[in-house]
């Protein structure tokens, strides 16, 4: 960390940048760590050639985020990279020969070491923790503002505190950040609780066809490619297909254009990296994906994913 | 707090107890309790006339709670009744002339003090946070089961530490517990995503249902009297409900035998305890309930509440 707060400290202008499609964890870094490190009297700003999703609209100062600003200004003395395990998905443009140092900061196991200056805490629950910790070491003091920014980025990160990435340090963040008054709850609903109708009634239609397999271990729901278009994220009906009390896996499959794509979840005993390997897919595992390159037939793709988790379940 | 510490350290034999129909922080401090109170010498036991609920019986110890158990056995010298508001709802059966003191340790602002000594903290997000309070200053080393329990109870309470009842203290003592090494991610798959595949399926049927009115800033989902015998919890479709993202009200309708009962919620603006009241209801600012006796008709139901809503939400 002191090779990070001395290049900040020497620095009077800091572009900050993060991976592309950026997610809470990713902006209310970001977004926490500029306001922060404008207390301190740097010039900070964020260069992103992603747009910011709507939900994620109320953090303070999204407005600044513009995906025409993706390069550094001149005169910009580092580039801190937030959130970002690899140089390939940096959501700003950077010219490493350009720019020095660049300072990688994230908590993810994968992340390959591609700054001048390298901060990885893979212990961290969020990368919001570590520009927490960070920004306690510049002596910032913190606001509503950064405290919202932050709150976010560990919630999002841990499943509001479910996910075991969350630690002690974790909750002792989260309780210095709602000290500060923020209205906690709010940011909860936004975030979660924040569904267009015709999204719900399309869960609604997709969690009454939900099939059970091998002894009800499996659950499967298959998507035609007429509501494929009409959902972008699948994660939230896998979410909810995943609390069935007798499932260990469950399966989302969903038509597209160039095959069958199949999310496959585990809760605690079945590998199903190792079961997406088998069709040639991969992930982790307790959560993996496939494709199933030029297979129209979801019936068939079904058959041929039970079969291959029999072994596992009965 | 002294005058509880004072009496327990006086008392050989312990009794505890808890409201009806014992939820999380019902189940999860009584539990904490007694094991804590074992781990410094005492003979403590739970006393209830309720069953423990299925999605409860992960807790330790569980098997020691029998309905017919829920009187003091003699010689007890103190009881103590946790997270209940009055005297009228404790599941255990107590004979105040026979037993003193009553140790009542609370978190309600309704707490009605009916105790020989009264611990009521109404900043507390549950009954688990005090009796993680009152283990320390017992000397009580924390291990993984009292930790289980506790966190049960704090989490049931807070939502996952969403609700606006959480403080830095929730987030601090949440942290503690989770250092003991308890599977957290575990207990809150156990509590929250435990759903057998009927309910989930209902649950799909009325979402497909949701109605919007006034502006969309109202949703109304009605249940005839087929589909209310499956669903005896409304409170989980009700916050499904609440995710849509244009709403202040939810309404759930739900024909019973002696009428149409009505349960409110309301994300924001809305007094829905003001709204109730107008049909001889009651309850909270953002959750309440109705009973419009001898009522049917549920689409005249429907209208008489779109009235009543239409001057708070247009
Ligand atoms: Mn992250
Ligand atoms: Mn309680």
């Amino acid at each position: 960390m002191n090779k990070v707060t001395e290049s900040i400290l020497k620095s009077d202008s800091i572009a900050i940048t993060y991976h592309q499609s950026p997610d809470g964890d990713a902006l209310g870094s970001a977004l926490g760590l500029m306001l922060g490190l404008r207390k301190i009297g740097k010039e900070a700003y964020i260069i992103s050639r992603d747009k910011v999703p709507g939900i994620y609209r109320f953090l303070p100062n999204t407005e600044e985020i513009k995906e025409n600003a993706s390069c550094p200004k001149k005169n910009t003395h580092c580039v801190i990279v937030l959130d970002c395990g690899n140089v390939e998905r940096i959501s700003g443009k950077i010219d490493k020969s350009k720019i020095n140092p660049v300072i990688n900061i994230d908590h993810h196991i994968s992340n390959s070491k591609y700054g001048d200056i390298n901060y990885v805490d893979t212990m961290a629950s969020a990368t919001g923790e570590i520009v927490y910790n960070l920004l306690k070491s510049l002596d910032v003091v913190m606001d509503t503002d950064i405290a919202k920014c932050l709150y976010t980025a560990i919630i999002t990160d841990t499943g509001s505190f479910k996910y075991s990435s969350t630690t002690a340090s974790t909750h002792l963040i989260a309780g210095e950040l709602i000290k500060t008054g923020i209205d906690f709850p709010l940011i909860h609903r936004t975030i979660f609780e924040n569904k267009p109708l015709r999204k719900l009634k399309l869960y609604g239609k997709l969690l009454e066809k939900v099939e059970l397999f091998l002894n009800d271990k499996l659950a499967i729901i298959a998507m035609d490619k007429e509501h494929s278009t009409l959902l972008e994220d699948n994660s939230e009906i896998i979410s909810l297909q995943m609390q069935i009390d007798t499932i260990e896996v469950g399966a989302f499959l969903k038509e597209v254009d160039d095959g069958i794509k199949i999310s496959l979840r585990s809760k605690d005993k079945v590998d199903v990296r190792a079961i997406a390997e088998i069709f040639g897919g991969g992930g982790h595992e307790k959560a993996s994906g496939i494709l199933l390159r030029d297979m129209h037939d979801i019936e068939k793709a079904k058959k041929a994913l039970i079969n291959v988790l029999e072994k596992e379940l009965i």
